[in-house]
């Protein structure tokens, strides 16, 4: 509890402090998340090419490759060939990381991950308890770094950090798409990167059986159509994670989510087989057989398996969206329910759950599971993953179970940053008592695999995540919507040279799209448009695992700089209309832009079938725009609009929020601002 | 020599038939390379979802494989769901794959690359007698496939097609950079859509040794700074080639070009040790001692070690650029000559390559090396690659020797494609008798590694490397320029789709440089810029493998589309200065952009250090399109231009061609021209 209060007082001085920092002309401060606490002063290091660093007092293999990693891309950003020459004998070096041990020898919630961070005009100095704190000062480091014109530095400042929220994770559905090693990689370099620390990696879903077991070889050999993780490539990303002080947290989705399970070993269903992996999506009724105890003697052996595999304190057994209709129509089932007096599907699940809990304790794991696990059947240290939402978490907490909030942090709802960045996952306002309070360990950011590919997923987790990541990091606080953007801006391209392909990926499959280097006109269509939502698309399209994923719609990418970008000059006009010259300058220009590269982009439209899906976009566009033009030209002159105008133009707005090409306009909302405020 | 007089009779007719495929407004031919004889007729295949594959006759795991590859990139093109079951017991499916066995177990020299494709308004059949056939038939049948507004088709076409070289390869220096296995796996992707068949590993070098040997750990573990291939890597990497009809031919360079084994084994070289591995880059006096049993009882082992790991009948040996520094210096070495008259260090090195020989042929190797290897002493089945160029490889091939070339084409020269393209292996015009002419196996391109990493290799190798495939392939008449270039740039797209990274690499560098998404200017700035030369590159920069590989160079690309469009539009507009309104036109509106696009690229440059380096460029550029503005008007008004503009404008072109920016302007060549056609 101390912790989050510490928090809301730490958050007072640390805006206030950004604000010096921002006033500070020597120093830009694109630090994302924002540390704890940050004083700044005028001061300046240097930078050289005679950047050296020590680790006068404890190193490992873990720090040292961090530190060689950290050079490797501080030598790549400023062009300065550095010594990779790391001294253990000398306190003196331009940064000094001063560590007291190793951390955790396998990472827990309870790891030290705080650091503090000394910048003057002579040196830095990273402190911290463990290598994992001195990793996240690390990265800090590198954030800080400024460039000029004929140089670059690193401000004097005073970083003590620490985080808000023990678990911040991301989860990976690679169970509807696999995706390969390296894409899972550049993800954990990501995470790393902005001090992600938890991996839930969803393994096993109806539409796929994504990892190796050895005891039951048809497990992947006839669930996974090949596509899997061996073993030693599921360790690979062990050891890689915790080199980057990132748990990993796989899940083996439990009863339901199973089809793929029951291809190779169809005993396991309620249902006889045979099965077959499931293509379409949503929820499926086959589910494990919770009576029988070769059930159980199966899951035994697998968990165990896997437990040699994963040395995580946790596992994810999800237990998700099981609708008990193979239990309904079993008539053994039904006569096992009414002996164990188990009175519905729920019943039975958790009687599955109670079993699935010792095994998981026998080999040394605590259980974590979706918001159905959650019943008074299980023990308190069952931890809640909530994918209903806060209301779902609070009710946990107050029942005494942890939780993790997921539910507003869903990534395949195509929504903005700053609507995932305002979601918390424990509001100041928020009516748990104290104690209640500490059982919120923190959340998860879910990429859900339905309309994935390892072409796209980078689009849809970044930069989206990293403002994810700064909520459950940094106070409360911290929470102003343009500055966020502003900063991510700037750690979108540190990802990006990380070798992450969320920026690359749009021009990419535009050009494949085209079959055409000529995509400038494509460029500025796909600059104002999003995917539509999972849920819109899934309608429209009636997607399955078959789908091929190479349309439009996988091309472009969620809240694209445009959107924020015109709402801020939306507001910013809005306040003052007739005054605000470069406002309007801005969005005039916008505007404008879009109707010059009109023509061409309709020519491409109509030149290929997966791009004439969204010919009438590319027909909205002109006349959208044109609207916006109207409606700036209105208010700066303070003149009424002509009759009908704004009810036609609203119309407009309205036909082109339709979801049916699959993408929408991202500046719908601040057009429709504009166009409501002209009078009529 | 049947094979090259039969292609010159297939060319007359390809080119015509190629001249009437153009004309027939439903066939767009973008093949690359061209098929030795096509014939194509009015019908189409329809595209649907129902189309399927079957293979009646003989089909293997690598047929079956490549047929999915096939299915997966057809689907992701076309947006169709495909089923992925191809049947083996029908005659009856879209398209039917004849084939008559799986070719050699090991791919030799003579394996039979020969298909034929027919397409006709019912299906389409593909025959080969080996199963890589097939897969060069499935690419051309990729290649094929055409886009109308409303859908696919295949045009009806008649194929019958056989390479014209047998040896086409591409070679990667791996040692003065090291390349991570997925870039090696793009790469053969990429090979085998334009039907390369040898990717020439060039394993080792003073500067890293990168492949893992258990008999002599030290090699890697003490010479290549942790970045070398392990051997299961290396198995794999095989395999995944010989999945693509590749060979895998390994390169171990002796007995120069060997510092960094020296690291870890010190005896091997001839003065003594320690060493270091070298970081600076041209040519090391370090070389192993020819004379010691010890160095060839080494080499024995290691080869045997190897030739478990690569099954190829070749193995290249290196042997360039050994100076005899190291042997002159050592009086042991001088005596052991005197004493085996060996006159010199050629004579040395021959002794050397002897004993080599020996060790290879005891592991079934048949040797490749660079030119130096010639040597009477040598028998003729060594292989001699031509680094020196055409006239050394000759002078081998009339010595007996059969030959590669591959001066024409290294890549680093940062040459355009189409000056690759038109060196010719064996031009019609060669003195060679039929006999000699057969000694001439092929080409290869030369990737070396000096200003590589893995973020810019791709954009170096590609598409330029497919310009190059044709030339090995095709027959030597096809090589219109244009036309090269036109169906090059439809590759480029599709290479790309493979996940080669070639067209975006750019962007993202841009990105990276400027530290922000908005790099519109930087992007028409780039548009019109290429890398200098590796030797002018190295001159100005003195670059080691040291060097950060960070700056503007890395990120342009060489020969970007601009080069050769502004070439032809000039060459278009000078025929007839006075009419060709649309080549004018075309030309304005490119200098025009340029103008506009000056003062955004400036305020960029000037941001920060690693762009600023290219100011001069940025301020150059308007100053140059200006230039050719004028050009345009005098030409086409017929004037004269002003006193002294002439000699002002191309002392200007001339200061914008030194190469102190490590970048240059592509368009410079046609501007000379147009300035210089201007009456004065």
């Amino acid at each position: 509890m101390k912790r989050q209060l510490a928090a809301g007082v730490i958050l007072c001085l640390s805006l206030y402090l950004h604000a010096a920092a921002q006033a500070n002309p020597v120093f830009t401060n694109t630090l994302l998340p924002e540390p704890a606490k940050l004083t700044s002063s005028e001061g300046r290091l240097p930078w050289s090419s005679s950047f050296s660093v020590s680790t006068p007092h404890f190193h490992d293999e873990r720090l040292d490759a961090a530190i060689q990693r950290t050079l490797q891309a501080l030598e790549d950003k400023t062009g300065t060939p550095l010594s990779k020459e790391v001294r253990t004998d000398a306190t003196a070096a331009t940064l000094v990381i001063d560590v007291q041990g190793a951390g955790q020898a396998i990472q827990s919630l309870d790891e030290d991950e705080s650091y503090s961070l000394n910048i003057t005009t002579t040196g830095a100095r990273i402190q911290a308890t463990t290598v994992v704190g001195a990793m996240r000062g690390l990265e800090t480091f590198q954030q800080l770094l400024q460039t000029e014109p004929t140089g670059y530095f690193l401000p004097a400042v005073q970083i003590e950090d620490t985080p808000r929220f023990r678990w911040r994770g991301l989860m990976i559905d690679c169970g509807r798409h696999f995706e390969p090693v390296e894409v899972i990689k550049h993800t954990l370099d990501g995470m790393a990167a902005v001090k992600l620390n938890v991996f839930h990696w969803h393994l096993t879903e109806d539409q796929g059986f994504r990892i190796e077991s050895k005891l039951f070889p048809r497990l992947t050999g006839m669930g996974s159509d090949g596509l899997f993780y061996t073993q030693d490539q599921a360790r690979e990303i062990v050891a890689y994670a915790r080199a980057r002080g990132i748990r990993v947290v796989p899940e083996f989705d439990m009863p339901g989510h199973t089809k793929s399970w029951f291809v190779g070993y169809p005993d396991l269903a309620s249902a006889p087989g045979p099965y077959t992996i499931r293509r379409e999506f949503g929820i499926e009724d086959a589910a494990m057989d919770p009576t029988r105890d070769s059930t159980y003697k199966f899951i035994d052996g697998f968990i165990g398996e896997m437990a040699q595999i994963f040395p995580d304190p946790y596992m994810h057994i999800g237990g998700d969206e099981s609708d008990g209709v193979q239990w309904k129509a079993n008539p053994r089932i039904q006569e096992f329910m009414r002996t164990h007096s188990l009175q519905d599907a729920a019943a039975l699940q958790a009687y599955f759950n109670q079993h699935l809990l010792k095994i998981l304790q026998k080999h040394n794991k605590h259980m974590v599971g979706w918001d159905e696990v959650l019943n008074p059947a299980l023990p308190k240290d069952v931890v809640i993953q909530s994918w209903r939402g806060a209301k779902s978490l609070s009710d946990a907490a107050k029942q005494g179970y942890q939780g993790i909030l997921s539910q507003p942090y869903y990534l395949d709802g195509m929504k903005s940053a700053a609507e995932h960045y305002l979601a918390d996952p424990l509001p100041f306002s928020s009516d748990l008592t104290p104690e209640q309070r500490s059982f919120i360990l923190g959340g998860e950011i879910c990429m859900w695999g339905e309309h994935l590919n390892e072409r796209s997923i980078d689009s849809r987790i970044w930069p989206r995540s990293a403002a994810i990541a700064e909520r459950f990091w940094s106070p409360e606080g911290v929470n102003n919507i343009d500055d966020m953007y502003r900063r991510l801006a700037a750690e979108s391209i540190r990802l990006e040279a990380l070798g992450l392909t969320h920026l690359s990926h749009q021009d990419a499959a535009l050009r494949e799209l085209a079959g055409t280097e000529d995509i400038d006109a494509l460029r500025t269509f796909a600059s104002v448009l999003e995917p539509v939502s999972f849920s819109d698309r899934y309608e429209q399209q009636h997607t399955s695992q078959l789908t091929p994923l190479d349309n439009l719609v996988d091309a472009v990418r969620p809240d694209p700089p445009s959107r924020h970008n015109i709402e801020r000059l939306t507001h910013q006009f809005l306040q003052a209309p007739a005054a605000d010259e470069q406002a309007r300058a801005d969005l005039e220009a916008a505007f404008k832009e879009w109707i010059v590269a009109a023509p061409a982009i309709n020519a491409q439209l109509a030149s290929t079938p997966l791009l004439a899906v969204a010919q009438s976009r590319g027909s909205q566009l002109p006349q959208l725009a044109t609207a916006g033009l109207e409606a700036l030209n209105y208010l700066s002159q303070g003149t009424k609009a002509p009759a009908g105008w704004k009810q036609r133009t609203l119309a407009l707005i309205a036909a082109a929020k339709n979801p049916q090409t699959l993408v929408r306009f991202t500046f719908l909302p601040s057009l429709e601002e504009l166009v409501n405020a002209v009078p009529d």
